[in-house]
């Protein structure tokens, strides 16, 4: 079942998304599509993602007394802002399929999904424009921190990075995004220094839990919502976060083998089913989940302190509930 | 010899860039090599383009007594865009040299140089924050104009424009950052209506000239500094201006011909020298140079009416001048 805090915003973002998205220009319907707002026949659909950011500024806002029209348009131009990140990562990782639809790349070749992109990413900052300086300005800083992250990320395709480095990526690929949901919240409520520190902390753990416990998903597989079956991420040879925690644990033979079964430059159906039992059986759902239980908890333990009422703690809790992983039992 | 419009505000501009791109970040050594900042030792250059679009906004800007350091943010941040918009046409267009140097796809590959045009882009718009609302919203409007003439470029790939429509993607894709230089520089100076439009005209006829000029050397070679040998865009199959305006006039047989060398998937050196001596034999050397030179002289009849001083008018002239072509003699 569907959190509450996401319920709750939902349609206000939609409209606000279309309203954005909206027109005959070139590639427009693309982006449409690219979204979730229309199928390929110009049909109207509602097949968004969760818009957790969005949803997070929005909760935000509306706790601490903000301006919500105002936090709507940060928060539109921050969920385009996110579209944009993943057309171009499509590309970079020649994801054909997406929230199970074709990418655009896979739709109009590569060149028309950069120019998407680009045009996403453009759209999104005019957007924000219309919300004031501060927040146009907080936004900037997290798109050039979300790329920068992406940057590092597309490097771990030629080394093999530390976990400190991995972590460092995630707080910007991800958390970039995540902390700039939570700023864009207390800014627009104009909220004293104090609080939006402890937002901000909040945003750089949900960053984390979310995309540790993603990549897990993207090893273990299990849950049948994000469509990943085992082994995804080995098999597009991710250096990713549960991949190191292995490395870290390996023996020499056991580094050598995950090193040569990534290295390849395809990685086989048997190879893969190694890497995975090896892993788990060095105990890197445990530990992984683990990580992603402390950084939920340190998300609570900050909203306690934070100036949250009692519906936005529910909410939130409920939420961080959802993320939650079982550590004991493995891979489900 | 370079036009003196172009050594005027020179190192002003190289100063600006120097320091948007300052810094270690991820990317940015890559950024200052693009430029032509920095050589790839890390060393510093001066191997910049002509900087056109910038100094054509200081050159308002200071006719009509606008803020110079304003406008210099302005104009630092619309040649960032142009940047921006080469390093993903390079990945488009597989184009692997630019300037005389390695593109950054072919440098750093595909992925990295759609990150480095995404980075480029978002210091840009950063750096056009900062000279306030309107020459940022005024430079977000053009980012999308000249991303959806990109798009109308990259259909072209795939059918046969009419001339028109390929006078409506040189508007966007070349005259959007043309027609937005000339509008930056009169909104730094606050110009009233008129001298707005009249400068907003003297843009557009800039774009037509120079991407028509730059079309028919891309075709008939002849510029060494371009250095662009004969039937460069009949090889890269670009459905350039020239080509079009062969296409009018040519006989089925001469049509049929030149379709079938586009259409393959390489074009050999016989088939380029066959399309190109028919482009000879149909004058579009002779028409397309009449097209440039009208389009020039559109800008200078403007400019005699327009509010710009003797220094601006001179500096612009001469320019113009530099731009003509002479449309007997055909291809040098």
């Amino acid at each position: 079942m569907e959190p509450k805090l996401f319920a709750r915003y939902r349609s206000a973002i939609v409209d606000g998304l279309r309203r954005v998205l909206a027109g005959e220009g070139p590639l427009r319907n693309v982006l449409r599509v690219h979204v979730g707002l229309e199928d390929e026949t110009g049909a109207s659909t509602c097949a968004l993602g969760k818009l957790v950011r969005p949803s997070l500024t929005l909760l935000i806002a509306e706790e601490m007394d903000g301006d919500l029209e105002t936090a709507l348009t940060a928060a539109v131009a921050l969920e385009l802002v996110h579209e944009f990140s993943l057309i171009h990562d499509d590309v970079q990782d020649a994801d054909a399929m997406r929230r199970g639809r074709p990418t655009i790349w896979s739709r109009c070749g590569e060149s028309q999904a950069i120019n998407a992109g680009d045009l996403m990413l453009t759209l999104a900052l005019r957007e924000a424009a219309t919300a004031g300086e501060e927040v146009l300005g907080r936004l900037l800083e997290a798109v050039i921190e979300m790329v920068e992250g992406q940057v590092l990320d597309v490097s771990f395709g030629f080394r093999w990075p530390s976990l400190d480095e991995s972590t460092a990526m995630i707080d910007r690929k991800t958390g970039a995004l995540f902390r700039c949901a939570c700023d864009l919240g207390t800014i627009v409520a104009e909220a004293a220094r104090e609080a939006r520190n402890q937002w901000n902390v909040i945003g750089r753990e949900l960053g984390r839990a979310v995309q540790i416990r993603d990549d897990l998903l993207g090893i273990f597989g299990g849950e049948a919502r994000l469509g990943k079956p085992i082994g995804t991420d080995i098999r597009r040879r991710k250096k990713s976060y549960p991949l190191l925690l292995a490395m870290a644990d390996a023996s020499a033979t056991q580094r050598r083998a995950m090193e040569e079964a990534l290295e390849q430059p395809t990685v086989s159906d048997e190879a893969m089913r190694e890497v995975v039992a090896m892993m788990a059986s060095l105990d890197v759902w445990e530990a992984g989940a683990a990580q992603v239980n402390r950084h939920l908890e340190n998300v609570l333990s900050e909203l306690q302190r934070s100036p949250c009422g009692e519906v936005g703690l529910a909410e939130m809790t409920e939420w961080c509930e959802s993320l939650r992983i079982e550590s004991e039992g493995g891979p489900r």
